[in-house]
This record gives C-alpha cells, sequence and structure tokens, in this order.
C-alpha cells in the first residue's frame, strides 16, 4: 500500500479529482469529515470515550484512559489499513495500533468490552452530524438566503405563469422563486433534525450488553454515559448495530433536498433556453461555451447540478437495502454504507454551486416582459369564462374555447375578439370596474403573488434565524 | 369502455386480482380509499367544499351550494370516464358531470374559479390521510402488538445470537423480536405524521389566487376555510400543485416501513431453515408445500413479503422524480402518482399477513436449544478474553485465538481448554464467582436481554397508546 | 371470492382501470397474454405438452394425454385461485383441478414429475413470447414506420439544432426525427431477440432431473422434446427455476426502449412549448385543455408517455434483484415478478399512443423558419472559426468569440461584424465561393443532414422488413 | 488546485482509498483505463486520429498531424484540469493545451472542425473497450476457469437440494456450482459483445457533419476513417453524442453480470452459516474475525461481493435517466456518465476478490454428508408419490403428505412408515429393482446431476476458449 504522494489524476472515482478534491478549499472543509482519515479521528474519539467513561466508573484508573486517548490522537489512516492489511479486521487493526503506543497493563482496556461495531457506527453518526451541523446547514442557509434575496427583489416582476411548458396565467418571478424558498426550508429542517437524531451504541456484540454487563450493573445507563461525551443518544434497541432507520432517515432528508436542487435547476435551464432567455447563468469573461461554437452561453451549473442529481438520487436503493440485516447483523452493509460519504460529498459541492449560480444570476427583464406580452392576451380566457359564469352565462368555459380557437385561427387578439362579441355583449356589461380593468391590465392579473413571496420569506427567515 | 361485469381474471395488475382484490373483505375495506371510484368520490367532496364556501362568504347562495353538493354525490366514476373519453380532460369531465345535474344558473358555480388541481392534490392528500388513519394505522397497532406479545413471550428464551450468519453471543429470541417492536413503532408514528401533514391547495391555476382574487379579498384565507372542511391544511406556498415534499416524506414513511417488515420477514424465513428450525410457519391441514415435494413446508408468507418489497421498494425512484415539475408545472407526475394507490394498498396486505403470520408462528422452543448448546461454547470467548485482559493478561485476545483454533482442530470444549491452560491458570483464579459461573451457565451470558425487551415492550405500549 | 361482476372503478391499480383496461379493444388485445386467466391457460398448454410427451415415450397411452389436454383447456382461474384459497399452492391447486376432470388412473399422469416451476417458469416464458411476437413487435413495427414516415416528410425541413437547450448550428427536422427511427429500430431488434430467447425447463424440483430419471434415460432430450411443443428451448442448466437473465434480458429490452420513447416525449413536449411552437400535438374538436383556462392546449400525450417511463422504469430495480435466488431458489421472486406483465402493459399502451401522437402531429413550419431565423446568425460563428483557422488565422475561436459578445452587446448581425472586420478582412478574401455562400445562406449548412436521414430510413425499411 | 503529493486518506470516496486504489497492483492495472489521466490520453488519442486522417486526406499536412500526435502525448491531467478552471470548458481546455505545444500555424488543426463530444464519447468508448478486452474478461475468464474447475471436482458430491431455505431433494455440489458457470457464462459473452460494440463518432456540433462537409466531400466515411484508427465503428447517427444506447447495453452487461456474483456471494454466504457450515472461506493464519469474538470466522469476502452489489447495481438507473437527452443533447448526463468508471472499477474488484474466494473455499465433506443425511429421509416423499401414481395409485401426493406428517409428529423415518404401510403395500410391490433402490440409497437420486455439471463445463470451456 502506498497512500502518500498520490496524483489526484490517477483516481477512478470523479468524487475526489472532480468534485470534492479538486478545489483545495472544498477539500479542506469536507476532509475533517468525509475523509477516510477523519473517520479513524472519529473512532479514536469513541474508544476515548469509552475508556473515559470506564475510568470515571472506576474500572480503570484515569491515567490509564489519559494515555489511551492520548495514543489515539496519534492514529493515522496509514497505519491502521497496513495493520488491516495484515490482519483483515479493520477496528481490530486500530485497536492494535493504539495498543502498540500504550504501557503493557494499559492494553487491556483499549476497546474494553467493546464491538467494532459499538465504534462504527457511534463515529459515523458523530461525523455525519458534525459535517451536516457545521458545514452543510451554514451551506444550506446560505443558498436559501440567496433565493430570499432574489425572491423579494423580484416579487413585482411579472413573469407569464407556465404548466405543460406552455403559457398559462400571470405570477411574478419572484412568487415562482419563493416555491424554492419554501421547499428548501422544510428540506433543512429536515436534514437538521434527522442529522441530531443520528444514534450511537455502546451495546457490544449483539446489543445485549453481555460483557458490560459482567463490569457494569447499569450498562444502559453506562451507553448513555460513553455516548453523552459525544452528544450523542443512544439506539433505543441494537443488534450489533444501531436501528437502521436514524440513518435512512437522514440520507432520505438528504435525497429530498437534492430533488428541489434538481427542480430549481431544471427550471432555471429552461428559463435560459434560447427562446425564452428570462435568466442567464453567470458567463465569464474567459469562460468558453463550446470548442467549435463560440456563440455558446449553456446552463453549465444547472446542467451539472441536475446531472449530479441523477447521479446520486438512485443510491438511495442502497440505503433502503441496507434496512435489511439478518439476524443479530450481517455484514452486507459495510460496504455499501461507506457511499454515505459520496452522497454528502456531492450534495454539499451542489448546495454551494447552486447558491453561486443564484446569487450571480442574470434576469432579463426585458425578456421576461416580452414572453409576458406574447402570453398576456391567450391569459385572458380564464379570468374572461369565470366572470361570464359569474355574471350567469350558461357555457362561459365552452363559449370563450371558441373565441380562443377564433383568436388562434385569425390572429386576432382574444380581448378583442371578447369585446366586439355580441353574444357576451350584456354579460360583459355588468362587470365592474375591477373587473373590467384586468382586460386592459393582464398584469395585475396576479392575484396574491407578491404579497405571498413576501410571506413565505418572512416566514423561513424567523424560522431558520436567517 | 365497459366497466360493469368484468372477470376479476381478466385483468393484467397483480394488484387487483391476487392481492388487493382478490379477498372480498380485503377490497371492502381499501375500495373507500383506494380504487378509482373512491378518488371520484373524494374529488366531488372537494368541490362541495369549494362551494360551501362561497356560499359561507356570500359569493352564491347556500342553496346553490346545497344543489351542488347533492350532484356530485351522484355522480359514479363510469360516467366521468365516459366523458373523459369525450373531451381528453379528467376533471372537466367531473365538472360537467356535475352540471348536467344542477339547475342552469347554479352551473357557473360549479368548480368556480378551481383549476383542477385544487381539487385532485387535495382529494389526494384527503383520501390517503383517511386511509391511513383509518385502515393503515389500526393494522400497523395490530402488527405492534402481535410483536409486543411474542417479545415479551420470549423475553427469557435463550438464543444464540448470529452475526455473519455464524454463533455469535447468547441473546434471547423475545429480545431479538423488541428490535422489531422498537423499528416497526417508530415507522408507525412517522406515517401517522406524515399522513396527517399531507396538504391541499385552492389556490388556481399558477398558485397565485389569480381567479380567486377577482371575487375574494383574502384568498389566503378562503383556502384555509376550504380546507378546514376536510380537515386539511393548505401547502405553505403552491404552483398549479401541492409542493411535492408533503407526499414525498409520506411515500417515504411507507417505503422504510415495509423494509422493517421485510428485515422480520428475512431473519424468520432464515430461522426457519431445515438446519436452523427455531421457528416455522404456521402450516394448515389441508396446505400443501409444494407440487412434487409432500414433505415441504415452506416460509411461504414471510417470502411473499420479502417478494413484495423487492416489487414496491424502488418506485421511491418514481416519487423522488416526481419532486421536480418544470415551471409552474407539466405534467410528466400525473400517471406516475397514480401508482402511489398501488404501493398503499400493497403495503397494508403486507401488514396484514406478516400479522397473521407473526401471530400464529410456532417457536421451537427444542431447537432454540439445540442450537445454543452448539454455539454456546466458542460464545464463551469473548467472556473469557475480556476477563483475562481485565485481569492483567497482555494479549488476551490473541491467546484465546490460539485456543479456538484448537477447540476447532481437535473438537475438544474450547471452555475446557481453557480451564486446562497452564498458561491463563494464574489470571482464571483471579476471577470471581459471578465471573466464573458464566462458563458453567453460558446461558447467563444475556447480559440485559429480558429488561431491555421489556423495556422497549413498554415503551411502545405507552407511546402508541395499545 | 367474488371474481364475476366486477366493476372495473372499484380496483385499486391504474393498470387495469385506466391504461390496460378501459379500452375494451386494448383489453381484448393485451388479455389473451397478460391476464391471469391468459396465464392460467398457458400453464395448461404446458401440462398438456408435457403429458403428451410421455406418451409419446410410452410412459402412458395416447388417451390419457388427450384426456388430460382436454380436460386442461376447461380450467378457468376461477376455479384454480378458489382452490388456491383452500391448499395455499398455486400449481398444485391448478392440478386438482384437472384430475377433478379426468378419470381415476388417469390422475397419476397430471404433471407427472414435474415441479411446480417447470410449469411456471415456462408458462411466462411462452407467453410473453408470444405477447411480444403476436402484439408488442407489430406496435412496435407501426411505430417505427410512423418516424420513418415523418423523418422522410421532414428530411429538407430546416430547423436550428439545439444544445443545453441554446442554439446550436442548422439540421433538419427530419435528421433530428431520424435519430430516433435508428434507436428504436436498434430496441425493435433487442426486443425480438431477448423475447425469442426465454427459455422453459422440465427438470424437476432442484433442476437434476431426478424424478424423469426414473421413468426416462435421457431427461435432458426429453426436456427438449416437450418444449419444442411450444417451439421454446430449455435454460441450459436449471435450479428449481430457469437461469434468471433471459428474463432479465428481455426486461431490459423493454425498459431500454422505453428510454428511446420517453425522448421522443421529452423531446417533443419542450419543441411544443409556447415560445417553440415547432410542433404540435393534435388537439380533437371537443378536447378540453384546462379545467379553468380554455386557452391551453397541452401536449398531454407527450407528458404522458414520459409519465408513464418514470413510473415503470425503477422496476427494473425489481428484476435485478431477482437475479438472486438462494440455493436450488426461494420464493421472494414469485411475486415480484407477477409485476413484469403490468411493465408489459404499459410499454405497449405507451407504443400505441405515442404512435397515434406522432403519425397527428402538427410541424409548424412557420415556427421552424422563425426560430431558425432567430438562431442563424450566431450559428455562423461556427463556420467562421473553423474557416479563419483553416485560412490561417491563429486565434480564430477567441477572435470569433469577441465578435460574438460584441454582437450580443449591440444587437448588430454577427456576420455583419465579421464582414466588416478589418481585422480578419484579408482571411476572408481568401474564403472560396461555396464557402462565402454559408454566411449569405446559412440554411445551406446543414452538413449531410438530409442524406443521413434518408439513408437510416432506408437501413430500417429493410432490416426490419416494414 | 493541488494535485501532487496527496494523500490516499484525505478522500472522500471509497473506489480510490478503498477498493481501487488502496492495493497498488490494482491501482496499477486499472489506471490506465479508469483513471482521469487515462481518460486525458485517450481524448489525446482521438485527436490525434482526427488530424492525422486530416493529413491522409490533404487537408493538412503529414507534418501538421505528427506534431500535434506528438504534442498531444505530453499532455498532462494537470495542466488540462488548470486550464478548465480558467475557461470553465474540459476540451476547449484540452485544445489549448495542445495549442500552446505546436507552431502558430498548426494550431489551426487542432481539433479540426470537431465538436467536443466527438472527442469525449470516442475517448469513453474506446477505454472502456479497452478496458474490458484487456483487464476485465482475462479476470472474469479466470474466474469462470475457478467456477469449472470446482463444478468438475464436486460434481459427484451430494448435496441436499434446497428450495425456500428448506431441504428438498439430491443434487451434487458441483452440479449447483455448475449453475453459475452458465450464468456467468452467458455474462462475459455479452460483457465481451456490448463493449466491442460501443460506438464513437466525429459527426460534430449536432450530428450533421455541418463543419467536415465544408472540407469533406463523404463526411460518413471520413469519420469511419477517423474511429477505424480507433478500431472504432461510428454510431450510426448522432446528435452531439453517439446513440444512447451502446453504452447503456454495455453498462447493463456489467450490472447483470454483477447480480450473478451477487447470487453467487449469497449462496457461499448461507453454506457457511454455523449450522449448515458446508463451505468455509479462506481463513488466513493471522485474520481476526472480530474485535471482541475471537471465535469468529465469517465468510467477509462473499459479504463485501454482496454489499458492493447492493452498492453498484441502483446506478443503472442513472445510466436509463441518461438515455434521455433534449433535442441534440443537453448536459445533464455529463457528470452522471462520469461515474461509470466507478461501476467498473468496483465489478473488476469484486471479480478478482470472488475469483480468490471460490479459489481458496473449504468444501467441508462431512457437513454436505451430515445435512444430507438429515434431509435424505424426508426427500424420499417425492419419488414415493411419483412412483405410487405411476404404479397407480389414486390420491398419492396426499398419501404421502399424512405419511410426512406423521413422521414429522413421532421422530419415525419416514421410508419406514412407508414400507410398514399397509394402504400401499400392494403398490410398492409393484415397484422395480431400480425403483426400489432410491429408498435405500436417496443418493443415487441425484438425476443426472453429475453429468449435466460436466456438459455445461466442457461447453463453456470450448465457447470461451478457456
Amino acid at each position: 500500500m502506498k497512500s502518500e504522494g498520490i496524483n489526484l489524476f490517477d483516481f477512478v472515482s470523479p468524487i475526489d479529482y472532480r468534485y470534492c478534491g479538486r478545489d483545495e478549499k472544498i477539500r479542506e472543509k469536507l476532509g475533517p469529515y468525509l475523509s477516510e482519515q477523519a473517520f479513524i479521528r472519529y473512532l479514536t474519539k469513541v474508544e476515548a470515550a469509552l475508556t473515559n467513561t470506564f475510568a470515571e466508573r472506576g474500572v480503570c484508573s484515569k491515567e490509564i484512559a489519559q494515555e489511551i486517548e492520548k495514543a489515539s490522537r496519534q492514529i493515522t489512516a496509514e497505519e491502521v489499513y497496513l495493520e488491516e492489511d495484515r490482519i483483515k479486521h479493520p477496528i481490530m487493526a486500530l485497536v492494535n495500533c493504539i495498543k502498540r503506543r500504550v504501557s503493557g497493563k494499559v492494553r487491556a482496556y483499549v476497546h474494553f468490552t467493546a464491538t467494532s461495531m459499538d465504534i462504527i457506527c457511534t463515529a459515523e453518526a458523530t461525523r455525519y452530524r458534525d459535517f451536516t451541523n457545521n458545514l452543510l446547514i451554514p451551506k444550506l442557509l446560505e443558498l436559501e438566503k440567496t433565493l430570499i434575496n432574489l425572491a423579494r427583489l423580484e416579487k413585482k416582476t411579472v413573469q407569464i405563469g407556465r404548466t405543460h411548458g406552455q403559457y398559462a396565467e400571470p405570477i411574478t418571478f419572484g412568487f415562482a422563486i419563493a416555491q424554492y424558498v419554501s421547499r428548501l426550508g422544510s428540506r433543512i429542517t429536515k436534514i437538521r433534525d434527522t442529522a441530531n437524531n443520528l444514534r450511537g451504541k455502546i451495546a457490544g456484540a449483539v446489543g445485549a450488553y453481555g460483557a458490560l454487563s459482567v463490569f457494569i450493573d447499569d450498562p444502559v445507563e453506562f451507553e448513555q454515559q460513553v455516548l453523552s461525551k459525544l452528544d450523542m443518544k443512544p439506539s433505543p434497541i441494537s443488534t450489533q448495530i444501531v436501528e437502521a432507520e436514524f440513518m435512512t432517515d437522514y440520507v432520505y432528508a438528504i435525497i429530498s433536498a437534492f430533488g428541489v436542487l434538481a427542480n430549481v435547476a431544471d427550471d432555471m435551464r429552461h428559463l435560459q433556453r434560447s427562446e425564452i432567455a428570462e435568466v442567464q447563468e453567470f458567463f465569464g469573461k474567459e469562460q468558453v461555451g463550446s470548442s467549435t461554437m463560440p456563440q455558446k452561453r449553456n446552463p453549465v451549473s444547472f446542467e451539472m447540478v441536475k446531472s449530479m442529481w441523477k447521479a446520486i438520487m438512485p443510491r438511495i436503493i442502497t440505503v433502503y437495502s441496507d434496512q435489511i440485516s439478518e439476524h443479530q447483523r450481517d455484514l452486507t452493509n459495510l460496504e455499501s454504507s461507506k457511499f454515505i460519504a459520496e452522497i454528502l460529498g456531492v450534495f454539499y459541492v451542489c448546495v454551494s454551486l447552486l447558491k453561486e449560480t443564484m446569487s450571480t444570476l442574470a434576469v432579463n427583464k426585458a425578456n421576461l416582459k416580452k414572453n409576458f406580452d406574447m402570453g398576456k392576451d391567450l391569459a385572458l380566457a380564464e379570468p374572461a369564462h369565470i366572470l361570464l359564469s359569474a355574471h350567469g352565462h350558461p357555457n362561459a368555459h365552452e363559449h370563450v374555447s371558441k373565441l380562443v380557437s377564433e383568436s388562434q385561427k385569425t390572429g386576432k387578439a382574444f380581448a378583442e375578439l371578447l369585446f366586439e362579441d355580441k353574444a357576451v355583449e350584456d354579460y360583459l356589461k355588468s362587470f365592474n370596474q375591477k373587473q373590467l380593468s384586468i382586460f386592459t391590465n393582464p398584469e395585475t392579473y396576479i392575484g396574491v403573488a407578491d404579497r405571498k413571496a413576501e410571506d413565505i420569506c418572512r416566514y423561513w427567515e424567523r424560522k431558520l434565524a436567517l
């Protein structure tokens, strides 16, 4: 095993050479939680917490616990992996590495009474919790803030709403963005809650506290005492491993938040289509859009977020499959769960990328207006048929449909046709001023879009203490 | 379209001819929530709630609202589908059917200001919520109760714990079952919470309350008023549809609960293996195990649950994909979301089947003991190396490993080898009585398995008010 | 069990009440292959083939075989399911039903030496093979023909090509369609090949021909003889079941073909966007686009195909999971494999729907031209930089990029800027006539799009004998 | 970007620090195909092939082509990524790097007329093809050989066959292994065929050969000429990218082969269960089974293969999703397709691991016999009921079922009960010698298991030229 002096591009996984490891700043941020080095560090934290609790209970001396804690801090991933190569067991490898660094009689208390999965489950839960609180949530809040700013800024900017990719009724662009403020907000709270509900365990080989019970009368309380040193709570009951669903809930929260990001990305890249062009990703001065088409200004960041979602989302299947473990556990979830770090790394990178992209997004007001102007006439078909109905027309929807068809055939504006239509003349006369004004100012037919956008922004600002 | 007088076996989907529709009692239970007839019924409930609210607000008269509500109740799926065949729009078809049954001027107030998805989103949320509260949760509680009973009954029944399919350390069978009590308990609360957090909307074509605002000054409050008639809350903000994540969370809760069922099933079917035979599914007097092997007693119910989980679990991918909807929505989630009813139906059937199977499960104490006796000697390797360590042995794990190897080679009991081993004689002497007794009574080395099982049962009994 | 006189809308699965069972014509086509009634019919065909082969080998008389075959033909799904309810075994239920209809001594030869999975595996393979050859392939060929017609008709219709949703370089609309001709063509051959490579087995309980060998010296040849009556070949070797991969390959072929359909649908629905409007789904005279927006003309068929793909595609995970069966097999693939019929039914419906939609698609030449005209100027950036390069310009890509930026800033046409640019004047002079003509007639810059479209159409016409 | 001197354990992806990059020998093998360095190298190969073809056609001189080829060979991933950081375009970055290394007038012919995806699609196809032929297939053949050896060695070793985890009828262990010989064999040919059917393209920005056509009269033939230098064939027709299905077919072949590996792994780890113990993974002298249970000998390699399959299999969903690309393509498949290298790397590692594990597998004949002895008596129920039937018993299955029940209740052997049973006495008398001998020698009731095992081995040896 050669672990030093590796070249980034000798690797197989795009995770490291491309997304999480390429930018040194990102690597330095993610490293302390998601790297294998970090995993080893968290394992040793759990080992130290265990021995310290034994010392508090008088099972071993404080000096012994201190010696073990000190030794644990010096362990590197390299030496653990080298030892694992020899004995084919990752945690026994770690234990051996610690033992080598402590004096004879101290050795007995390294990993005392614990099973490997006590240490692994607890370390995984702790590092993902810390990653979430220290790194992911702050970045998500930055994205949320960016969306709130945009929603507010554009809350009165009229846009033609689209359903089925077809012009529908007017909204405002800020209202459309407020959707994502709300949906992302709900996902942030879910990620936070599930991360802080991840659980550890110190319940031994089959979860029954067999070995612990030989030395400790209240092993269930002892477990709580160990875990509280890491600010963790125990699994209500364990086999060799923690109940699977705490992790399943957490990864679900991540994946469902990724879905919201993907929807933002999809929405924006379509709004950047040549024919629509209501928004545009920032395009750097030296940036190149195509190796053969110098004219191209592509929504590459939005495409990247969508592409990453396609790569990561299906992995939830693995997480669901890992809910099943035979009897007191089989090992078929060990390697598969290692990839959770990939999911988290990519998600962080995408949150970060989307935040950058949305905060530098160019909103093209002229095109928003141009498209609105193209859609606004036929959008009047809705208020027309509803108002006609309300004023007593027996078949308003059908009648308006015919006018729409005529407008589409002749190219004459629907509103014009409507107000020239003898058949509805009497109904129109009974429209009040406010109702009539819709037909001359369709941009006022936005309901409460702006108010709603503001309400949503304010709600999440408070809720998330932004 | 011929919708009457169909033969059950002329159909393609196993959902109906095999799982949900075969047993009349199940069909009658599921029908009022999950059938298409039920869907239409819930749609009309929403239409009625809408008009009634307009009447309360004075937009139309109470008589009008009553006429519409009465007409709505008479609508059948058949006529709606026939109309849809003509006009290619499911909700307009429903609206037309209602309109045909009311007098001229009343027609204007059918579906007044609403968009189709106001009605559909709200109806789906309401019927799944009702299905969950009225049918699914009670059945889940029955299963939970069954598991609690079993866990309690067997909380002192010693079993050899297994990891990697290999004998590990002792537990009790009730302790193993208590795992599922705890995991299923947490899923039941999640299903209940997410079902009761499903949301409706009455926010119009693009979610901005455009049409409503023409008639109502406070459309956001109006929306709440409509939905409160169905005991529903609105989506915080809507496009044409409700924020996707309320439904995503609900289906996630279902699928992750299905994973717990699948784990129970997998565990039990392996415990029924010929060589293990610690449990056995009830085998009916007239039941046949194989068409060619009359001796077979197969765990077919457990296999069925696992098989169903394999069929249903991947469908979460569809639900995640449906989080993405372009702009104010595209329709590519309409057909795909129709299959949520399949997921719910199959899940209900599996909860029901597992409840039956677990409540009639034969626990073979003789085989539990036989297997425990085979595993108990080597299980002593754990307490041996930990106690040797605790009494000062510098390399207890390694030394015990050698004794284990010797035991496996010679066939001589590990405990015997241990107590004959001169090299550890001095350490053994310092063992206290309690510690020594483990080696003569390995069945006491179960930690707090029985107490923990009881605690878990009690916790969930209270929490779920069983 | 009540199986007669069911109402279509009392069911849970949208498969039957909505997609495959709603239209009587579709139901009548799919029924003979995909319904449970059909499954029973195919099971009896296999039973008959088995007994007939025994008769040919002299193990039983021809009369016995004939009596069994005759009885088999009378079996209905209802009676089999009723018997299954009693004895909890589907094939033994079938066997009992046949036995009841034959005379005493004949009974011994019903299902003689066979295991249930001999019959089930073979019946499934046979009915899916027949479904594919008789129903699916002809429908796929209709779709392919429709695409070929469209590709040919529009092979010279210039369209602005789009990458990243942005205008790129010119193509023709027929060329774009020819993509799908080619991709669908390759899928049709794959579906045909894998369907006709589905396998049966008559190898007994654990695949070793144990029972058969008692009566037959050459059981491997006997198996071929039975299967040849159904035009089937045996699995090279079997456990209780056929090697899984024949079915996996087949379902893969279906799912990957569905991906091509989904791509067509996605492409078209985007081309129907209000701002693009190059194509439009047929919109019926009485069709309604929205219950509140009479102006809507939505691409509902394309959306439906995409939505169905989202519903069906993830189910391949189930098929992959079913590759794993413990030892000589476990039953956890029985229920899950029942859903293959759903996959096939939905796929057929979507092929059919897409064929209808594509054959009535309105191609809007005016909008194709309008969009091309908007994109054609900047599309010249590609030939500009390549030709400048070819004529010796050292930094053509960069230089052209600057002109593009200027064009986008000033609104002045790129071609104009190019030909006014002193810095490239000398290079432009050396362009030959053909090269220069690109800049005045960008619609000629379509490479060999039309020829390629024609070649692809011709290739598949021949290959598929259309 | 810091790409040199990285520590292996600072990374996030387990792919590199754990599976593909940990063992230097594996890293050195996979690196030349699957690393990013390798990708860059293949890109430059395609660029060189392109320019060389232009030289052959006289579009540029041979010297120019040679200069470009030479420069291309010197490119490193580091410099390309640094340039990409500046201009945000991966292929333009590569092109710039090459251009910097060539003289002024040569620059024009770097990447001449090509679009990025011409180079990327072709490079990906070529490197995966080479990886498959040079590395993966040889390793797969080693595994196949190992399985053949085992199947042959144990073709006469009687084993009790198991269905539903329950004793069924006798087979031989070699027969069980021959299953995997056959299934893996079919997958090897599929992987080989699909890898060698991967396609490239040199058809330009939108696949219509626009730019090429300016310089070349027969661009379709030109494309073939370029690709033939890499032993590749072109996509029948392209958009900006190759038809998706060539890659989909290839990844499908890999994933479906992985399913066979997972089945082997699952089978073996269950056969290693404490109670069954018919096989055992090699356990190294210094290997440790558990950090707290020195007695453990776990099937960790089999568990690892299964776990990896769970991690990788769901990723096929990404590949299917990438079949869809809007219009002439969107970029949402770029990042997602990068992960194909991960799939290939992990699959290779698992093939390698399974080969090691199967070639050192301990087959425990004593336990095979012990288990067979436990199952053999009831296994006679099959031949009993079939022979009774064949000799005229009217209800043999039912009658034998009763004897089975009695045997299970009383513990008395079934065979004994049968031959003491007055009710069948007369039938038994008419059994011939061969038939009777089954009941005294149940180990002969293995059909043609051994012959079939041998036939399968021989077939695949020839077919794969082993």
